[in-house]
């Protein structure tokens, strides 16, 4: 046996990435990939989420392995969301200092490079290896390949093989592997604002844009062609606007002329898009342990998270630095330490963001829309100014730090409860500008010490 | 396709039964079972739970099928716990009146009992038929058999294939399937105090007996020939008493001389059990929605609980009660319909069950060795006794009365909060025959108009 024959199971972003790390520290990797190579068959993404805000996190592990600058061109800044109201009013509230945003990025090109990258670097790349069962007790991985079934023995297996991972599937028929998949009552769709017939964006492109409407929400994100990518969030059923009240292009427009009006007059496509795209569920997965034998899972296979922070391709990029930080630092002749390692040290973080995540839902279809929630925002924005390391709004904390979720979590909850009883004053809107900050900042102090 | 060719995975004890209810109903029903028909090839159930407490909510689903008698002698009548301290001394705590009790059972025999009944019934069952997948496009159920793979497209199929169903397995992979499979940090071990040389009990029969020792405890159920089945409840590792830490027959013996020692008395098998039989894992398992197409899950394949309260087998046949109760009613035209109501209505009652089954394994393993505990029970049998119908112990709602288990936890609750309140009261122990019991359900009746 080769002592450091590291299987991938999955060449998505987080797949490619890890290998791209495991190569630049020179060990031998293969990835498998039940879909075929695009370059050769190239495939619709209709319907899975294309579009991603990539972020401090990620932006961190680009840097770790050189690609910053390759990854750049494909990435439009957005400095805050653009709220929409009913009546085509819009308001900015940025994501935190002027300076900072998150970006927007597509998932086909930037996979496709990260691919590349990886293939660069010398790790085999298999397609349409669709892995059937990992055996626990034998080690073979067994595959579903065009020339039949296929089965390998590698020392080491990771599973970055997404939210239906088959790796963690195996794992859930051993015993005392605790497991939980939820599924929120909404689902997605994906629609498209095109570019203007002058070629040019239809909105502000440094913006991700929202229409918060309570129970439901529709978001866009810039493309690169000038396009945005919208996603429409409504519940499955069960109230006045849902997918399933939606049957044909009366009930659409309905819909869209009442709540999304200024979006629909740049829609020209969407009674096409409406009905030909899937609708996709959110799920939102944990599991533990991670571990199993010699095989890690890694990203969405072990942590899938609902979109609205913004997180899940952060999440799992960081979870691929510190996973090779901890393989520099033991080595490769200790896999079970650094796997155990890992999963110790990472699973409170990716249980608070998966938390956070189902938490954002509600400010960003909801809160957003609502003047005090604004007023709020402002308040912790000149907190953060005037003691920046004291009080750091949470947005900040998980978006453009890379301080342990966790941490991020539990600061942010207390910071909350300080900010409730500061909203509760009655005259706020009036006098937030001569607050006593430092009572606050005591106030926090006071809490944490607690 | 026959209308109503139903086909149930898994002979155990709800598959069986719920198999009697349908074809005393005058319904087609095949039955298949992975394991071997245990007349022609006996199998040891070493290892699994293999003596359960049989109540209320079980004995009404055995006499609606006309079975009450024939299991009877089969069962021995359990009036409460015998509590045992670590010197050999033992108190009785009564599970409810004189004359209610719940009754041990071996799943064996009855097992055995409910398939031939079954049969007799003239529903077909095929042995040494493993399911391992049911596509819900093509509603194919796929078995492995000796002679090879075999697939059927019964027009209904009902999971009552236990805890790792095959059926909920492929549900799983269905979107929008909600589960959650969560071990406890414990496992256990079966084990034996056998007749003694005279051929007599070694203890009192009637009772259940616990050893409470804080984080872990010994149980110990009679069985008809005399012996008693014993399970022991440890932490697998991490404490100073667990399984990881007794590795050889000197562990042993001190933890058991230290903890159980009367009981280690008449354990002459003790050292080779504790090495020879498995320690198996408990786990709790919710999962949402049961229906999909054409299949239901029922019993541990939908909600398989920790085994602390005494209700698997007994929720799993209140089950059967209900379904074969909607399929009455409904008529065998509407499954869609059956199947929606079934769920819809009971699984508040599991998740409440599922929830209790948790809560009590600190109950029996600590607070039975409380006095103050003690007490309360008393404190509480007296008011049920004064106002029967007011205010019902929730074990006696769970154990003798057929009470939803969501109402009896919502009960439950409400009663807890008011006996905290008396039990703080200082002088309690020397008063408790003087309180002021009416006031009691004054505030109870007060709690529930809230």
């Amino acid at each position: 046996m080769k002592k450091n024959d590291i299987t991938i199971l999955g060449a998505g972003l987080i797949g490619s990435l890890m290998a791209i790390y495991l190569k630049r520290q020179g060990l031998d990797v293969s990835i498998y990939d039940k879909r075929p190579d695009r370059r050769k068959i190239p495939y619709s993404e209709a319907g899975r989420s294309i579009n991603m805000a990539l972020s401090h996190r990620g932006w961190k592990s680009l840097e770790q392995v050189g690609l910053k600058d390759k990854v750049l061109p494909f990435a439009i800044p957005m400095y805050g969301r653009r709220v929409h109201d009913e009546h085509g009013g819009t308001a900015f509230v940025p994501y935190g200092k002027a300076d900072q945003a998150i970006y927007s990025i597509s998932r086909g090109n930037f996979n496709q490079l990260l691919v590349e990258e990886a293939e660069r670097l010398g790790a085999e790349i298999h397609f349409e290896h669709k892995c059937l069962d990992v055996n626990f007790r034998t080690d073979e991985v067994i595959f579903d390949t065009p020339e039949g079934e296929k089965k390998l023995t590698p020392s080491v297996i990771i599973g970055a093989d997404g939210a239906y991972s088959a790796l963690r599937m195996s794992m859930q028929k051993q015993i005392r592997f605790n497991y939980r998949q939820e599924y929120i009552s909404h689902g997605y769709k994906e629609l498209t604002i095109p570019a203007t017939p002058l070629g040019e964006f239809a909105m502000d492109p440094n913006a991700l844009h929202i229409w918060p409407r309570g129970k439901f929400m529709l978001i866009a994100l810039p493309n690169p062609d000038k396009s945005f990518t919208c996603t429409l969030f409504l519940p499955f059923q069960g109230t006045k606007v849902c997918f399933e009240k939606i049957q044909d292009e009366k009930d659409l427009e309905t819909v869209f002329r009442a709540y999304f009006d200024d979006a629909y007059q740049v829609m020209p496509d969407l009674k096409t898009e409406f009905f030909k795209n899937p609708t996709a569920a959110l799920v939102n997965i944990e599991c533990y342990p991670w571990v199993q034998g010699n095989a890690l899972l890694l990203g969405d296979a072990s942590h899938a998270m609902v979109p609205f922070y913004g997180q899940g391709m952060n999440c799992g990029f960081e979870d691929c630095s510190i996973l090779n930080g901890l393989i520099e630092k033991l080595g490769t002749n200790a896999w079970d330490l650094v796997f155990e390692k890992f999963q110790k040290k990472r699973k409170p973080d990716t249980d608070a963001i998966c938390q956070l995540a189902m938490e954002n839902f509600i400010e960003m279809r909801d809160s957003v829309a609502d003047p005090k929630f604004l007023l709020r925002k402002k308040i912790e924005a000149k907190l953060h100014e005037l003691y920046p390391k004291e009080w750091i709004p949470l947005y900040t904390m998980v978006t453009f730090t890379d301080m342990g979720y966790a941490e991020a979590y539990a600061q942010g909850k207390l910071q909350e409860a300080i900010m409730n009883k500061v909203m509760a004053s009655p005259l706020i809107t009036e006098n937030w500008d001569k607050l006593d900050y430092e009572d606050i900042i005591n106030q926090m102090e006071t809490a944490k010490a607690v």
